[in-house]
């Protein structure tokens, strides 16, 4: 069976680290038909679309997509792209390596991130003159497919602890109704949890992220606090995530397109390459995402590594290098 | 000339720290009336009000107004009470100390969080059967009233940088209007400044926090990053708080009731004790206000110490030792 993979690369340093993962699964005994679709700053110079309606198609009709970064536009593309593969839940594990420098040495968390509601729901308006509304949006349903998708992925990942982030202290009615779906749904599943304000769970995350694992969080708290956890191992750099819906999937580095080193080829390719693995996970190659993974270590404990992790080895060296393991 | 200052204590160790703040204010050369106001959970268990009126117009009427903590009626309490100074800014100061264990010990930030809008707007409604929304509120008077405080705190207080925390990238109207607004204040001053998004500045000041000073931020930004920056100093106990209005101003530890070691009379004194050097300097007494900090610095760096320090000295062992001081 051949698996449709859209790849888009986007601006900046997408450009080199996706090549770098469609590498590294050309490596894996599985067929994949790759097909590459433009976005981001570049396409929109050119033709004034950031998004245009053929890459749109290529992610809704692909069996997932790989994205790598996009610039100045990058919200007018993820936005869209998350929504085109209905992906309702953003899963973002950031996990420190061994023989890596980290703030926090011992840190395994996943976030899973609410990914189509909250203040992200685009709807803003001008009410008076220097008066502006954004209606923050939260349903029962994607607060209930959310909840559901963090618990049985703690089953599934073997997590003992789960986390529900909220601020229902203050957003009472719209947090409420997040909190109490999740907490109804942890209820409903053999696993322990906890719930705990998004703001003291900042600090605790900070101090102990050995206490945690999956923290299931509101679309915006997920957003800055898996940011937060990038910076407990390392940056951002090393982490993947995977955008998955109930058909289609994306998976994306949490990184940006890095004008500063793009073109220089000495970009690291661990989260883009990490996120392909989340990709063969996706489409049940278990073993094979195991495998990546484990190669992806192998290169960060042993070397070569890129600049921004102390070394001074190429993207394409250290993709040799993760290839050479596998 | 004498200060009336509202003392309310609230819940906890609210009950515990406010009385060593206003020990130490007492061994101050300066005239102080104290009045004492109830709120809280306590006082919502026998009245049924959180807040009762006659609170209220204690702290409306006061020049200045010392809160220690509440539990379960934290939002009931600290929102109104707010309100009632009329205080648009929250000052929260977050700096290491040395020979204190921290994440980061080169800290040293100081959070200017917008006060009144955004998503404590307090506007919710159910628009139909599990669908809720929350209006989050930006308006360019705020704003700008924000950026004013906060860049002129900086010049005041010698920090030569700045950086406006903004997700304007997703809330385009809301957050643009913010950062518009406070990046044209920014322009009138003569301080160096930047915009960050809040996400990667979660990331930038866990991984280095050396690079940053003041912090101009959104109502809920500022709550979420200034207990990040907590975490990184070393936790809560040790954060004090400004929320400054016109005219009135009420000043609170960031840290909650704590009611896991409330009544054991080992409660860490030292953000509310900070709380009350914010006072000082509110009323114009900075070289009083010098003092206490100074004193409560010569307390942390060669005890007594609290457990949460790692010491075993009590709340009025370490406000004894900080009143010695002075
Ligand atoms: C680019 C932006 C719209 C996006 C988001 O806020 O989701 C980014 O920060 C991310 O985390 O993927
Ligand atoms: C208790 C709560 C309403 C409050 C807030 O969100 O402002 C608290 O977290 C704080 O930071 O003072």
């Amino acid at each position: 069976m051949t698996h449709e993979i859209a790849v888009i690369p986007g601006d900046g340093i997408g450009q080199e680290v996706t090549p770098a993962a469609v590498e590294v699964l050309e490596a894996i005994d599985v067929d994949f038909d790759f097909v590459e679709g433009e976005a981001g700053d570049a396409v929109k110079e050119e033709t004034g679309e950031a998004l245009p309606t053929q890459t749109r198609e290529l992610a809704a009709d692909a069996d997932a997509t790989l994205f790598g970064a996009a610039g100045e536009t990058a919200a007018d593309v993820i936005l869209p792209l998350r929504d085109v593969v209905g992906s309702f839940a953003n899963v973002r594990p950031a996990r420190s390596y061994p023989g890596l420098d980290a703030v926090q040495p011992d840190t395994d968390l996943v976030f899973i991130r609410e990914n189509t509601e909250g203040v992200y729901s685009g709807i803003e308006a001008e009410i008076d003159e220097g008066v502006r509304t954004l209606t923050r949006v939260i349903t029962e349903d994607a607060s209930r497919e959310i909840a559901e998708f963090g618990f049985r992925y703690a089953k599934q990942n073997g997590f003992d602890d789960v986390t529900i982030a909220h601020k229902a202290n203050v957003m009472r009615q719209t947090d409420g109704l997040f909190l109490e779906t999740a907490e109804e749904v942890g209820d409903s599943f053999d696993v322990d949890y906890d719930t705990a304000l998004m703001d003291a769970l900042a600090m605790h995350l900070v101090m102990h992220p050995e206490d945690y694992g999956v923290v299931i969080c509101p679309n915006l708290a997920g957003d800055m606090l898996s940011d937060l956890a990038a910076g407990l191992v390392g940056g951002l750099g090393l982490l993947p995530s995977a955008n998955v819906g109930e058909e289609n999937a994306l998976f994306e580095p949490v990184h940006g397109s890095a004008p500063d080193i793009a073109g220089q080829g000495i970009a690291n390719p661990s989260a883009m390459i990490l996120s392909a693995a989340m990709l063969l996970d996706h489409l049940e190659y278990g073993d094979e995402a195991t495998a990546v993974r484990e190669a992806v270590e192998g290169v960060l404990a042993d070397g070569p590594r890129t600049p921004d992790l102390g070394g001074d080895a190429s993207t394409d060296e250290v993709t040799e290098a993760v290839v050479d393991r596998l």
